[in-house]
């Protein structure tokens, strides 16, 4: 009899997004003329188009597969060295990496759930709260997690509360944890973290031996010099910490799938027997055996983010998506919301007007001013009473949000 | 602490790929005069173009990118309807599947490793011998083995050998088992499995209440119209299987990466509690959690492969690589060599010389015939004695190999 994971019926049934798009749904079927008008700032996906030099890239590269003598087949499950050493260079100069210690995948979200076939069970973990729920859900589908309870937080997994009051970057828990995701610039929050808050974080994980999986997918938003960009700008990371990287949000590459983990060799993990093992050789074996690489003319693309018109052209769609931001701070500010984040990242986070819940702030949303925001609660209880608006838009559109914000509000 | 995954540790140094790498390294690097003349028959990559119609549907799906109208972000974690349908109309019309049984992803090597995570401890796993050793590793990484003998048998693991006598399809296992992987044509026998064999199998699994995982990455190599294309043209199969393939060997997308598992909704498994748990929901449910869909523009191009110019293309590509199969059986049948498949798969197997070991063989065509092949033994303990040719190369390479084949044996 084939057995299930049973770890799966753990899991609560309403991931975040599926249940705003089940209301969205069912708003623009009761209300059909209103369809056209609404404005999705709901999930964090990007809309203008993809840069020049990326596109140009990945004609050529498709066409060099059209060439028997230039036609490749399976490459390094790794990925390309050209790709591998363009990261290292660009992202990694001065730091303790090279290209040997960069994965390069088909995406931030994959890698970030994968990780966990290499640790093993009985790891303490930590998570913030709010979270991006992959996170979460991942280590529910592994067995890393008991049952929900009413506030859809999971036994045996370590919440670290971010709140206005510690800048949404959570303090060192009072027990002792094994793994530890941080998300910095953060995805709900859109808050950044400094240079001393990440230190605290590396001192903690080196002194408890735990790792810390830093998803640093939003640091192309960072517009402040003093916030770090990657955790091995902190002395002591390359001894504890993993960090995930994207092509998604910078290059806006969410629909065509590219991203990357940088390990370094000096992360190690204990087996049973309290043997130190490179979480990169587990990694690189794990890769070996479970994926082909990501496709070429994806990689060649990415190849294409840091040639210079790549640069200049990414760095518009970040001047782009953060003038929004700034935008959507100003309208929430105008109106007396008290607004975080989008200053460092493509998100601003809100609290809702008094006596609201953040369902309540999305319904109002969606049925007053049309406009589709995330719940903060969607992304855990401390989420509760803030809401999540993306900057990923047309400007047009934002204006509109914007006065939408300040009729309706 | 951090703990790692001790399943990992069990694991055999060398991967198959990647020793048939180390020696070809170390034959060049000896002789690099050779270098230039050495041909690849090991590892099954494809060696011509992509088809036009692919490149095509590539090259315009990535100028959609390129304008703020047409431009896609996240895709659904399932795939795109167009390709779903396109699937579903062209390799499941008249079995019982639609196009929401169908999830696309980014390569069968990936689906084949990534399955088991919906599955629980405790199955009793059946794999062939020889295998495709991406099945044994994933499961040796999850947990599902104990510890490999000296013939790199896991423990646990229920082993079916394939050999001459059986005609490479196993026997109906004494024991019962509760997952069963079964790849037709076979990678790397080359054989293809008739009706009734399949049929057994498919009764043996209703009758046990265990799940067959088909592999049918090869289905498009099928020349005799008696042999079943798929799992579902066995009646029941729809209750108890599900069926990898994959655009790698008909399209040529070893590079571009995009493949597919459908799943009936009427397959079930038993959570601990006796419970019937759809395979489907489960599966969705990991790809929502754990997946972003396979990159907009390679889906694009595995579409056009069911284009009118794509079907032709890739007629073309089969029919070439079949008769470099042809010519390969012919040259082993005349230097007297017993051969095996080839005939519905791109896959030579050859009894090696009398007193022969598989890794012998490798060694002596390496050195003497300067060409690589794959050693049987490499497969699993019942491949020992046998090597595989690869027929994925150009007509002008294939002629070669069989010159050498004669002069050298």
């Amino acid at each position: 009899m084939a057995q299930i994971n049973d770890n799966f019926l753990k899991l609560k049934a309403g991931y975040l997004f599926p249940e705003i798009g089940r209301r969205v749904s069912a708003f623009t079927e009761a209300n059909p003329d209103k369809a056209a008008s609404l404005i999705r700032c709901g999930i964090g996906d990007v809309t203008e188009p993809l840069p020049l030099a990326v596109r140009e890239a990945m004609h050529k590269a498709v066409d060099e597969l059209g060439n028997r003598d230039t036609f490749r087949g399976y490459g390094p499950e790794q990925g390309y060295d050209f790709l591998r050493n363009a990261v290292a260079d660009n992202f990694y100069q001065d730091l303790p990496l090279t290209a040997a210690d960069i994965f390069i995948s088909d995406g931030s979200k994959c890698d970030t759930g994968n990780i966990l076939d290499i640790f093993g069970p009985g790891n303490k973990i930590a998570v913030t709260d709010p979270v991006y729920p992959v996170y979460v859900d991942t280590n529910v589908m592994i067995g890393n997690t008991g049952e929900a309870d009413e506030d859809g937080r999971y036994e045996g997994l370590v919440y670290l509360p971010c709140t206005a009051e510690n800048n949404f970057v959570p303090a060192l828990p009072a027990e002792k944890v094994d793994i530890i995701y941080l998300c910095y610039p953060n995805n709900p929050t859109g808050a950044s973290a400094t240079r001393d808050q990440l230190k605290a974080w590396v001192d903690y994980a080196i002194e408890n031996d735990s790792i810390i999986l830093y998803d640093a997918a939003y640091e192309a938003f960072i517009q402040d010099s003093e916030v770090p960009r990657s955790i091995y700008e902190i002395e002591g990371a390359e001894k504890c910490a993993l960090e995930f990287r994207s092509f998604s949000k910078n290059g806006g590459f969410t629909g065509v799938r590219c991203g990357f983990i940088a390990i370094p060799e000096t992360v190690t993990g204990a087996s049973s027997t309290g043997e130190r093992i490179s979480i990169k050789s587990l990694w690189s074996r794990r890769t070996s055996t479970k994926f082909n690489g990501a496709s070429y003319p994806v990689q060649r693309g990415a190849e294409a983010i840091f040639s210079e018109a790549g640069k200049a052209q990414v760095s518009a769609l970040v001047e782009h998506y953060m003038g929004n931001a700034a935008l959507l701070r100003e309208a929430c500010t105008e109106i007396g919301l008290s607004v975080f984040g989008g200053e460092n990242a493509p998100y601003v986070w809100v609290a809702c007007p008094e006596g609201l819940t953040s369902w309540d702030m999305f319904d109002k949303m969606l049925n007053d001013a049309n406009v589709v925001i995330t719940p903060g609660s969607g992304f855990g209880a401390a989420g509760e009473g803030y809401f999540r608006i993306s900057a990923f838009n047309s400007r047009e559109n934002v204006i509109e949000v914007c006065n939408r914000l300040k009729k309706h509000l």
